[in-house]
This record gives structure tokens, sequence and C-alpha cells, in this order.
């Protein structure tokens, strides 16, 4: 299957010139730590010496999972639509952090077990995946229709900033599944509580995911090892993920589904890391090794596990503060400021 | 002198009841991590189930200090004013993040070496402290009316909010000295880098530390030390801290000089600590170490070490987000969703 081009790397100068520009602002050298780093990716992935944020879109890409069926999270498979329900009616977490940071939140039914819920965005494949336990979770076609709805849905969104959410019982599941085959860790070193398994649970989980590696160990290439371990949100996801970096928009990534998504992304099409912003190392266990993984390194450490895009949401402000203090902080020259001696 | 009673502990039952509303929000149990902890925290201060936060007030209180004239910095005493002018004007660091975060911006001046700036507020001490390594950074009168200015400002301000920040070349010495004494840690670990000096200009800094420590040791009671290691933004924004605590105030502590402040503050009036959400753990060296010493966990960690309410500044939307997660969030039984298995 084809993908978009990502876009050249920014010409040489640009990273100069942002960086003399953070330099000679008000303050001491570096002193605006993570900040500037982050002010300065933002030019990089815009491309513009004054990176401007404009018309946010969170997207909560929702689907079930097969898994979910074998017991390997602490809530019931029936918690994915009515939490769909609850986000449309801005009940949830990720609702009303969108609300009040001015995101655009749009929910993607990507594969629910349940009729289309009202207001959703239908990027509907089947009502979840089969069980990655015994077998592929999903076939070929499917993850390539997955890709493209992800790829297509992005096409039609303004803004340049998409922010990325999750819904899906069992879907921390199919993140530690990939994360096993993307990293080669060891799967002890990809699975965590999820919703809040105990320990009993947490050995059930790790067990049912050793079948599934087990069930599905022929498969090799990117999209063959997403078909195999779903899931549908998962790998639509990526196919945005993937739109997005080739339109220079900025990817906010949450916590450990969204970051198997931009791994996934990233092993399909090299390059889109340098679009992603990490916004969290979430309290699930396995996420700060994977973020170690890709050399990424969050904005916030809150000890966050919820998903949904809740980290994105609320990382989201310190995107826009790095881009306002580019533009409008003075320099030493222009206050009429004396620079160190 | 005379402080300002603290409010009355809150009614035990408080805490128990907006937990039980925490724990039946539709998430997992303590999914939203520290976000939890800060929403209790909030409703403890406010003293209310459901708190808010109106017309938050970003306080930044300017000095200068007789150490400046000692080599303690890497910028010149002359730095003060001038900052204090471009936080007047729009074009510090402090000032775009005021804005853009909807925070009211006051520019105390407390004793800054230069006439009184347009638009700043006037609780001017002396124009600057005196030479601490020589002797006492001010009379005993000048910190009590430091500390009644600081009081007498938070009366004067609207809302429930105060954020505090600074500007005052060499107050990172100051606060080192405050450090050492109200801690006992040895005076290397509570002396950083500040604004830039490299090795030589850190043991320059040390040396002269250990003179003001050696020529104010007789000093004992917190607001001796105060007065012996100045300086007055930090003696007055310790009245504005403990005001604001007994008005049942949000305080939002910035970096390493409003730590210093937010310590003589405990020191002189203890419990203020409750009122107390620390914004980030700055990258100036003894910051760490000081607030693990007040058991104090700040919300971000992004190696800023600007100081002026910057670090407050950002963390201000956590706040915010806090408050309305714990208002409108819909509960399992509201939302009709089911809880864990």
């Amino acid at each position: 299957m084809k993908f978009p081009d990502l876009p050249a790397l920014a010409e040489p100068g640009l990273a100069t010139r942002v960086q003399h520009a953070l330099d000679h602002k008000t303050k001491p050298l570096g002193a605006l730590g993570r900040i500037e780093v982050l002010a300065l990716q933002l030019a990089l992935i815009q491309g513009v010496e004054r990176p401007a944020l404009r018309e946010p879109q969170l997207v909560v890409y929702a689907a079930d999972h097969g898994l979910s069926r074998r017991g390997v999270s602490a809530y019931p498979r029936e918690v994915t639509p009515q939490m769909v329900t609850n986000m449309l009616a801005g009940g949830a977490a990720v609702s009303v952090l969108a609300r009040q940071q001015g995101l655009a939140l749009s929910i993607a039914d990507c594969g629910v077990d349940a009729p289309l819920a009202v207001g959703a965005v239908d990027l509907r494949i089947a009502a979840g995946t089969a069980d990655a336990s015994a077998g592929a979770a999903m076939r070929s076609d499917q993850a390539q229709q997955a890709l493209r709805n992800g790829l297509a849905l992005v096409e039609r969104l303004p803004g340049n900033a998409l922010l990325l959410g999750e819904m899906g019982i069992a879907n921390t599941s199919s993140a530690s599944l990939l994360m096993q085959r993307f990293t080669g860790l060891p799967l002890a070193d990809c699975v965590g509580r999820g919703t809040g398994l105990d320990d009993a649970g947490l050995a059930r989980k790790l067990a049912i995911l050793g079948d599934a590696l087990a069930a599905n160990a022929s498969a090799r290439a990117p999209l063959e090892i997403a078909a195999a371990l779903g899931g549908f949100e998962i790998v639509t996801m990526a196919g945005s993920i993937i739109a997005a970096a080739a339109q220079r928009r900025v990817v906010v990534v949450d916590g450990f589904i969204t970051t198997a998504a931009v791994a996934l992304a990233e092993a399909l099409r090299p390059g889109v890391l340098a679009a992603c912003v990490f916004a969290h190392r979430s309290a699930e266990g396995p996420h700060a090794r994977w973020l170690r993984h890709l050399d990424a390194r969050p904005l916030l450490d809150l000890d966050l596990r919820l998903g949904e895009g809740t980290g994105a949401a609320l990382a989201w402000p310190l995107l826009t503060a790095a881009c306002a203090l580019l533009a409008d902080m003075a320099s030493f020259d222009s206050a009429g400021v004396s620079n160190r001696t």
C-alpha cells in the first residue's frame, strides 16, 4: 500500500535561526529548558521560524478486541461503547479536558462491538477484532482498510495539530503485543496492569498474551504484525499519524496505546517520529521503557494511566506556550536589557 | 509581629467525600494520578467539595541585593530594573505566559535599585539590601515592613489564587543562604549556578556565601535569619503567602527563590505549606533537594530555571483542569458505565 511522502527535512538554516532567536530572548541562555526544545521542534515540524497552532483536533480512536473476551482486563467489554457514549455526552475525562482546552473532539468508531453511536465518526471495520490468542486479530485487507480510514480522516480534519486518544477494553494487551514485536524485549517487560489488574489478573494476561505471540509468530512485516495482534483503533491511528506527519501537522502522543500506533506508523513510514510530541510518561509500567526505546522524552510525568487522550490534552497548553514565547518574548536588544557579563 | 490565623483544618468528612467523588468518576480507580491528588488538595484548601479558581493573580516580587555587587551572578545588577520594565511592557517570558493563561500580572517593587517603574506596585523598602557578606542584609524593622507589605498586598488583590514570581539579580544567593539556615544542609548542597555561572563563578559565589553565613551566624529566629540574609522580595513574598493561606487562597509556588519564601513563611506561620501547590522542579541544582526536604512533589519537571513565575504560569492549566475534572466528569452511575468486574 502506498503512503503519502513525508515533508522534506527543514533546510539546515532554519534550526540555526530559531535557536538564535531563542538564545537572544530576555532570559538566561537555555533557562526555559524543555519548552525551548519544544519550540524548536514545533518550528521544524511546521518548517517556519514562528510556529503557530490552529484548530487542534483531538481524535479518540475506539474499537473492541477479541482478547477482551479472554479476561485480560479489569473491566467488561461493554465498557467500550458505554465510554464512547459518555465521551459524546461530554462526561468523560477527555470530554471535559477538550472543552476546557479548546480542542475539537471527535470520536472515531474503528470497530466497536455495538451499533454506531450518534455523533461518532464511522470508520468501522468490524464489531471488534478476532481473538489474537487463537490467530490473527484481523485480516490483511481489514488492516489495510483501517490504515486508509486513518489517512482519510486526517485529510478531512481542519487545523494543524492532531492529538491522539483511544478507547478500547483490552487495548493495552494489543499495545503490549506490538511493543514486544517492535522492540524485541521480553514479553514480561511489555505488559502492565492496564486499568488495574491484580497480581493474578496480570499473570493471566501475561499467559494469554504469550499464547497470542505464539499463535502469530509467522507475522513479519509491520502491517502483518499489526493485523496479527490488533487492534482496529491502533491501525487506524497509525494511518492518521502518517497523514498528519505528511501534512506537517503536529502529532501529540498520549500514553501507552497511542505509542503503539506511533511505533507502527514509524515502522511503516520511517520519519514520522519527528512530527510527534510525546505528552506524558504513563503509569502503565512498560510505557517508560518503550519511550526510552524510541528515544522519546515526554513532557509530563503525572502518574496518568487513563488514556482517552487525557495526557495529550493536559500537555497541550505547553505547546501553545512554547509558540507564544517564541513569537512574543522580547530580545535583549529590543527590550534594552543588558546581557550577561 | 502578629500574623493572621490560618483557616481551621477541613472537617474530616470533606476529604472522604471528595475522594469518593473522584473514585466514582468514569475512569479506572486513580487513573488520573497526580491530577486527582491535586484536585483533592484544592478542595481541602478551599474547604469545599467542588473547588473553583477565579481571578488568579501572578505577582512578581522584585528587588535588588547587596550581594549582586560582589559578582555572585552572571548578569549585572542593572538587569533587575530593566527586566521589571520588560515585564511591564509585556516582553518578558512571564508577561507572555500570564497573557496567554489569563493570569492578572502585577509587578511589586519591593526594593529595586532604580526609580519606581510606571505600572509597578510600590512596596519599596530601600534601593536594594545591604551586602550580606559583610553583615545583615536589612534591619529588623525593614524585614517587618516587608512582611506587612506582602500581607497588605494580598488583602487588596481579588481572586482566590496567588501565583508567585520574582526578579532580582543575585536572589538565588539569598535563597541559597536561607536554604542553608532552614535545612541545615551543607552550604555547597544549597548553591547552584543561578542564571548560568561557570565553575569559577560558582566557586566564587560559594566563597562569598560562606562569608555571609559567617557574618550573620548570630541570627536565630526565622525573621532574624531572613533579615540577615535577604532579600526584600523574599520577605515580602513570605508575607503574601501567609495572607493567602489565611484567606484559603491557593498559592502556586514557582522555583528556587519562591521556595525560599515558602520556607520562611512556614517557619513564621507553620501550616501555610498546606496551601501551596509546587509548580515545578527547577534545574537550579539545590531546588530538588529543598523540595524533598519540604516533602513537596512538584507538578512539572521541565528543566526550567528562569524564575519570574514562569513555572507557576506553565503549571496553572493543570490546576484548572483538576477543578474541571472534579466538577464535570460523569460518575459510573450517572453515565451508565459498567464498573470493574
